[in-house]
């Protein structure tokens, strides 16, 4: 497998940079971002994934998720895949919708024509991705986490619960919790998935759950000003089925903030200094 | 005075907010960002301006500049302005090169037509805007320190050493030092003010030093790795000059460091510890 560099940049003390590949599991080029903290030579890190929301790229975090300060005091690695394929020959939502397609893979494998074909980013980040950075990074793969950001939320917590064995620690900003149960996430899910809701289960952190994925804790931040608040997220059905499972959920919700990376940028130190203690 | 509010946010404990007004200084429309951390009621906060570069809006260093953590920790406020007038009728360079009208103010008041109308970005930064900071947001304008980036920083240098009283502490991210010698700024000068070399030298950090301009200290951060050292920055132009004139100037010279928002958000916190300890 080989990368190109896209840009590289000195910061806190470690260097940020972009990379493209071409990917086996999406069939396009594929862009990410990686932080590589300063560290002894031969010295392999442990390694945080971020998982974007919709619209995003890897830019955005890696713009303004103000995460490389407490990456670097801890020693992590952290990489910011984009969310979807794109390019030539990628199919988009047909009205163009946001929340559909191009920046809106929902970290899935579709099943359903046309979208089979290209949108495969639950193989891209659990798998070709993984490889990848073991392979071209000073990454130690035995002491990974993962987080993300509202439908990159659902794919952290959908990815965590799936992969108990894997990321040491789980959490979320503002989570698509139950994608099943909301307006995103039932257009997703059948655009991508058709009306298999066995499969649909399989991509639902509170069906999974339900249906007996265990971790023995999660973080999610939730701004209580969040306009997606009430249709869409829906934290409360995260609640009741962690407490039903015995799963040890720790809800923030945090009066005033909205869904932006305002309040992403601001509970970021905390989330990384919680699964830093988790992965040392 | 009135303003109009284009966003709030709730980051960090504060408010971010980005604001619109009137400008009678430029004739335009102006737009700003201001961070605010909560306060005890009736309080009034130390404000420090933040003068971007060349092609900058205020959502730059608003995005990308992580100040509000350090923001909130000393109780500051930011400000951060606009670099140009914008607008129908503002004239732009002749060829819409990057370094010289829309986004490349240079904090002078033009002299020169056709841009003596409206690039009166002295008078807006210096005037008026502090004049609406103090009227309308909870700000101590007893207590005022000032920082830039690159043309920012020249901003920052000349106000800051042509209103001595008024900024208890003046820094600087890769900042054009001297204007007058080299490229980006010849050009500048030339285009706002014309050939009148004496109204060059009182925006020329480097000739007011020359000239008598005191400050007590000086702080700057500079990328060894910068692009635009060799040719447009040249610190070592104000390093002999501050060490002629007896002003103490901690220039840091930072290896692999570039010229942007990467470097500049690394330092942030540095500087602003810097200025909070010169405003208690």
């Amino acid at each position: 497998m080989s990368i190109e560099t896209v840009s590289t940049a000195r910061a806190f003390g470690g260097t940020q940079g972009v990379y493209r590949h071409a990917s086996a599991a999406t069939g396009t080029d594929m862009t990410f971002s990686v932080f590589v903290p300063d560290h002894p030579a031969g010295a392999r890190l442990p390694v945080v994934w971020y998982l974007s929301g919709l619209t995003c790229t890897h830019a955005n975090v890696t713009e303004k998720g103000e995460y490389r300060r407490a990456c670097a005091e801890h020693g992590l690695i952290l990489v910011a895949p984009d969310t979807s394929p794109r390019g030539e020959g990628v199919p988009d939502d047909p009205d163009g919708a946001y929340d559909f397609g191009l920046g809106a893979g929902f970290y899935v494998d579709a099943t359903k024509a046309p979208f089979d074909r290209h949108y495969r980013m639950w193989s891209y980040v659990t798998e070709e991705l993984p490889a990848l950075i073991g392979e071209q990074f000073p990454a130690d793969m035995d002491r990974q986490s993962i987080m993300g950001h509202s439908m990159g939320g659902h794919g952290a917590l959908t990815i965590g619960l799936r992969h108990p064995d894997r990321f040491r620690a789980v959490s979320a900003f503002a989570p698509i919790v139950a994608p099943s149960q909301v307006p995103w996430g039932q257009k997703a899910l059948a655009g991508y998935l058709g009306d298999d809701r066995a499969a649909w289960r399989r991509h639902d952190a509170v069906a999974l759950i339900e249906d007996g994925a265990r971790v023995p804790e999660l973080l999610v931040d939730q701004g209580e000003a969040d306009n997606f608040l009430a249709e869409q997220l829906k934290p409360d059905l995260l609640a009741q089925a962690c407490e039903a499972a015995g799963i040890d959920l720790t809800l923030c919700m945090q009066p005033g903030y909205d869904h932006s990376y305002y309040f992403i940028s601001t509970f970021m130190a905390d989330h990384l200094d919680w699964h830093a203690a988790r992965l040392k």
